[in-house]
């Protein structure tokens, strides 16, 4: 037998298969009703359209759609997106975006042009899970600095940047998902995004801005992205289409400084050549329909639904204690339990006991905490699962939950401390 | 100003835009007749079952075709790929199928799960280009052995594994591209491929096979894959459908022992999550029409045409001293200019005043060398454009290529030491 391990690399051992992907696989099990994974919901996939546009791409322009395309992407693409970004106040040029497959092949590409290993990322606690694998693969030291309702904590991220730099050590960049935020649900308000730039700038950093869900807004009004606010060129904006039109096309793309977007397309060249043309072409077909706006609103407003339908039950139904974010947009809830229960822990009997499935949310929690909270999705299951996963879920809680914190156990060595601090 | 580079990771160091990227560019230029690129024949693209197939994909299947797919690659299709190989004798079980972006994603997928810096890795003399970028992205040390009309000189490898050996250095693989390689469109023997894996046991190393051309026969029969030969499992297989299908689906796979293809899964769900389900989707159905191979031999025999009608010209137009491969397959062919002649320097005069274009030879070279060959690329071009582009680049060696070696200049310090050594 050949040992195969003896011929790998440190990479493999920084990369582990996620849980959510695991559960991804249970999300088709007979019967489970899955809260775990992030799917938009297929009734929103404009098929009509797209059955009109792939046949007017492959009708005029098969030729060019079926051949190798530019590593940075389709030209027309390109321009589609800039002027798709410019609705948001985000003013940049053809040499400034590059198209990616998905949004995690750019923070895939981020990782590998920033990140040496040991080099520091300040991340939300939490964060997407997806951004966490990508970094940490490179050999990064994530640290991570708490959330609030209003986004991440300027003061304790002023904090953590000054303590850093009495480290000597400079953050490579933060790591920021500022709207509707996988998992949290969390939008920044634009005071925590003027103050986030502001420190970038007094310590010299850069921002990752990942915002994969600002279409999805169901109440109240945008904040400008952070990119939009930063006059010095220290964001990296990225996004992708998987939420708004279908994540089957894998088509997302960064936007930012020229040094910096350069630099990815050298590393996407030496990794995947170039996207496909295909997908890009009916990408571009699609945005020049100019049908965008009208379609998505219709999807904000089944999200709205569902997220609302969520809420209800999960009022309904949880036992005093629980606690949950009520999202102004995007596809996920972010529950909160007693802090002496373990999300992790009751995964299994979920899905076993009652057949219901989300994610703990520890793994979003760069230091390992967070082990009480639990990511659940509203945009894939119908609201009729909903109403119903939400009552196995609260059923689950109070039968397998502990009510109270368990009695702090005192020992000779641990006086009065109980394991609940 | 912001200095980004101060920010950049080592990584952004060992990678560099590739000539061939910034030629293909020039492809497009009025005018311009390109042996540069590897473009297939955009007539070879079969538009209308495409349309056919992406039709039927759309009205049957769009829940999952236009959704988040499993990392490894859509399991119809998986399935389809396993019959695909088990034509050329290779046996693989699902789990061990991971399809990619591509083979370019394959090679960096493999780059990563092996490669440290400093690590090591065989390459033949000329190779791939893409390969030995993603294994240079990684830090690699290529070591370099020739070929001759057989293959890879496996006496050459002997002594280089042995002298490997003697320093301490166990290759992490050896990287051969046996069938009509790019860019030599040489063609391994059996006796090689056997001789390979002989060696690969002897110095227990393995063979990463990157087989994108080996439909594209011409004439003769063609050898096993390395894989199918080889009873140890030291062998990962790589192949796609960007030469017989269409490269703008960008349907590649990988396929080996599956502690090696497991690895890979992880480590493409950190860099993408997963590729397009949408082009997966299609290229099954089309695999599933078993239309495949008689429209193959189309392709085929539009290539050997084309092939053909470049050897003549290059018979009829080259002067003395220019000598050329004649490929079984594949989409190359390799011309060796006189030994004091530089292919790279004769570019530019070769696009400003011919508007003729290849890719200097020495690029593919993991050891400087080769700088007196050239890749011809005779599947894109017309053979109107093959013969005059053979013309014009015939016109400019005579021009502007010295007819013999310039004189040995002898000083001081160098005694007798010609330039041409």
């Amino acid at each position: 037998m050949i040992d195969y391990s003896a011929f790998f690399a440190a990479y493999t051992r920084r990369i582990e298969r996620s849980l959510i992907r695991e559960l991804l696989k249970l999300a088709r099990t007979e019967g489970l009703i899955s809260f775990a994974g992030g799917f938009p919901d297929p009734a929103s996939f404009p098929v009509p359209e797209l059955q009109e546009v792939t046949r007017e791409v492959l009708s005029t322009n098969a030729a060019l759609a079926l051949q190798y395309g530019a590593t940075e992407g389709d030209p027309a693409l390109r321009d589609e997106l800039i002027t798709w970004m410019a609705k948001d106040g985000i003013r940049v040029k053809p040499d400034q975006v590059l198209v990616t497959t998905g949004s995690q092949q750019a923070l895939d590409l981020l990782g590998r042009v920033f990140l040496d290993p040991g080099d520091v990322v300040v991340v939300e606690l939490p964060s997407y899970l997806g951004g966490l694998q990508a970094f940490r693969a490179c050999g990064a030291d994530l640290v991570g600095v708490p959330q609030d309702t209003d986004g991440i904590d300027a003061d304790v991220l002023a904090q953590t940047l000054a303590r850093l730099r009495r480290e000597g050590r400079r953050p490579k960049f933060v790591y920021a998902v500022p709207d509707f935020q996988n998992p949290s649900g969390i939008t920044w308000t634009r005071a925590r995004r003027e103050r986030l730039l502001a420190l970038a700038r007094e310590y010299d950093t850069l921002v990752v801005e990942d915002n994969p869900y600002r279409e999805m807004r169901f109440v109240g009004t945008a904040p400008p992205p952070i990119i939009a606010l930063d006059p010095d060129g220290r964001t990296v904006y990225l996004s992708t289409f998987s939420k708004t039109l279908a994540p089957g096309l894998r088509v997302g793309w960064l936007a930012g400084p020229e040094p910096i977007v350069s630099q990815c397309v050298t590393g996407k060249q030496a990794m995947d050549l170039c996207g496909p043309a295909l997908t890009q072409a009916i990408v571009t077909g699609l945005l020049r329909r100019g049908t965008m706006f009208a379609r998505l609103s219709g999807v904000v407003a089944r999200y709205r639904q569902k997220c609302d339908v969520m809420l209800d039950a999960l009022a309904r139904e949880m036992p005093d204690g629980v606690r949950w974010t009520r999202p102004e947009g995007g596809l996920f809830l972010w529950v909160t339990l007693p802090e002496w229960v373990d999300a992790g822990a009751l995964l299994w009997p979920a899905v076993e006991e009652e057949r219901v499935a989300y994610v703990p949310g520890g793994s979003f929690y760069a230091d390992g905490t967070g082990r009480n909270t639990m990511r659940l999705n509203f945009s894939y299951p119908s609201e009729k699962e909903i109403q119903e996963g939400i009552a196995r879920l609260a059923r689950l809680i109070r039968r397998r939950a502990p009510e109270r914190a368990p009695q702090p156990v005192h020992t000779i060595h641990s006086r009065g401390t109980s394991v609940s601090d």
